[in-house]
């Protein structure tokens, strides 16, 4: 197992972090040394869960590009370290990348939150060992059992001083909204340890959660492709007027893989709806828009195509996505952006910015300073 | 009860059409009259179903006006049609007004799928006599127990050919996204007794429908008015992907009060989507957004406030706002909205088709020609 006594290099020069990259355990044995005999010999029997297969065809390949099977057919792409190592990092110039592991969305929709809570330590743990301490470009998010906030935490202050441990990661298929005052212990943890929150769509409607829409699932994937935005939106409306970044001034969330070209009429929507109805909830003492900009974060891939093409640099604009975007790749996902997927034409100053630096100020301890990192 | 036969005067010149009004029966015994005696024991003993009471305090007096209760604060300021005529069709200058009926949203979300459309036949025939053969500004968006295609069939072909009847309305909260066949039938009626089909959100979490968001409920009115869009935003995607379009190319999806900021993201959300994936969905023969231009329209209130202001000038010309916004008032709800809400700087020919021409090709009997209209 890692040790948070673990020494964390980190490049000289950060010219471009990825937000947004899925690894996965090759087999449930990557997970038997992390676990206890009972969870291993329950393990072994009824094998690990699998994230959804509802939507058959989920945009090719098997979901990862058809160019990373290069240990063959059988081997899932995700599992692969050095194909990894040279098709993202090395190909791509990455120089810091997060990981959020691929197998979360099914391991946090399990009924049974102890044996979920178990499997998500031996993940954690596994990823750190396995991939975190094996190259120093990488950065783990840690995935933690959010339907039960009380394990949630634990898991947060088990790992959560890891020095290569940078994020807190959840899924946004949920029983509760997450801007529930129940949850506020997994918010304060965050803050205690210097971890950001990172959400990601993938299990709504799995197991205990409710269906995806307010109408039920829809057919195809790519039904499944547009409504993702609603699932942060659900989740950002909770966040503001349930006062969560009143309660937590210090806390930054990043949207992962939610679009962005949502955000501006949504930010003109929460104003509208903070000025007309703030009575109501008297906690909430600022516009929502400006609690979006100092605490809201937004993953680039995939980059929005707009019609003109454009018109996307003045959603941009509106947004203040000059300081809100964080590139990220969605390794090594089908429809994966490489760096250059952010435009040249928004200048080296803006693509700078979203490339790296907007990074840098959005989790606190991805590049640690001296004295930041509690070892 | 209305008959088929009603003259529909249609007044010389329209220059306001106001496509989203909702009145209302001022008690239960308003019904009864329509109901056989074994519904009308039923309605006596139990009452009318209720909207929500989930959020309290729905945006202030009770969801109206607080200037429209001018029969005294006992008295649903819905049900007073002297007050709508003065208020709403006198003041505001509108020449066509499309009710669609407060208690929908309940009455569409009840088990009993019998008892529902029972209801829902009264409140249909009610709604002709007691406001649309009173004044010939006003048209009937017909509501359709939509959670029994088979039912809404038979409701449509009751009442479909009334002159004044100019469109099915249904909502947002259902078991099933509207794009699945199984409520084709009901579009097919729709096209064949001339009407449009128009959207409005209410229902979502009431009843047998799953929770608003893949997350649960939220717990403030103010989080119910962000998430909104998604309801529509989810219907579509569903129209889009089953090919609603290819098998009813005449039909017209109104999005009543569906807010329209969100659209041109969506659009090119949409696109990409197609492009990627049109493999899994052969049936879809063209860019989603050119599916929308021809059959979606969307309800101007409440009108969007952007930042920068004319930010929304921006917005309207990717959606080719000019072509698919129709104006309403949404009276007389807190958050109503005059014509003079649709801003004067969009100039003139543009105020003009968003507050009247847009609407009267959006639902082929608004005005009724000579030999248009079966009756």
């Amino acid at each position: 197992m890692s040790s948070p006594e673990s020494v964390v290099a980190t490049p000289s020069r950060i010219r471009v972090v990825d937000a947004d990259v899925h690894h996965n355990v090759r087999a449930k044995e990557d997970l038997f040394p992390y676990l206890s005999r009972l969870e291993r010999d329950r393990l072994l029997e009824y094998g690990l869960p699998r994230n959804t297969g509802l939507h058959q065809a989920n945009g090719g390949w098997r979901g990862a590009r058809a160019d990373t099977f290069d240990a063959g057919e059988d081997v899932d792409p995700r599992s692969n370290f050095p194909m990894f190592q040279r098709k993202l990092l090395d190909d791509c110039g990455i120089d810091l990348a997060i990981l959020q592991v691929e197998l979360t969305p099914s391991l946090v929709a399990l009924a049974d939150v102890d044996y979920s809570a178990a499997l998500i330590r031996a993940i954690n743990d596994w990823s750190l060992e396995h991939w975190v301490a094996k190259d120093p470009r990488y950065r783990l998010s840690l995935t933690v059992p959010m339907h039960d906030p009380v394990l949630a935490v634990k898991e947060i202050e088990r790992l959560g001083d890891h020095p290569s441990v940078v994020a807190v990661y959840v899924v946004c298929g949920s029983t509760r909204l997450y801007g529930k005052r129940e949850f506020d212990p997994v918010y304060a943890a965050c803050v205690d340890h210097g971890l950001s929150l990172a959400v990601h769509f993938s299990n709504e409607g799995f197991g205990m959660n409710p269906p995806p829409t307010a109408a039920g699932f829809p057919s195809y994937y790519a039904e499944t492709y547009l409504i993702r935005p609603q699932f942060y939106q659900a989740h950002l409306s909770s966040f503001l007027f349930e006062g969560t970044f009143e309660k937590f001034p210090q806390l930054k969330v990043i949207f992962c893989e939610s679009g962005f070209g949502w955000v501006p009429a949504f930010r003109w929507r929460a104003d509208a709806a903070w000025k007309e109805l703030r009575l109501q909830t008297p906690w909430v003492k600022r516009l929502p828009s400006e609690y979006i900009d100092e605490h809201l974060r937004f993953t680039t891939q995939p980059f929005e195509e707009s019609e003109p093409p454009t018109a996307v640099d003045q959603v941009i604009a509106w947004m203040n996505g000059a300081r809100t975007l964080l590139y990220s790749s969605d390794f090594p996902h089908w429809d994966f952006d490489p760096p250059e997927a952010v435009p040249a034409r928004l200048g080296p100053q803006v693509r700078r910015q979203i490339l790296a630096d907007n990074a840098l100020l959005s989790y606190p301890k991805l590049v640690p300073l001296a004295g930041t990192v509690r070892a």
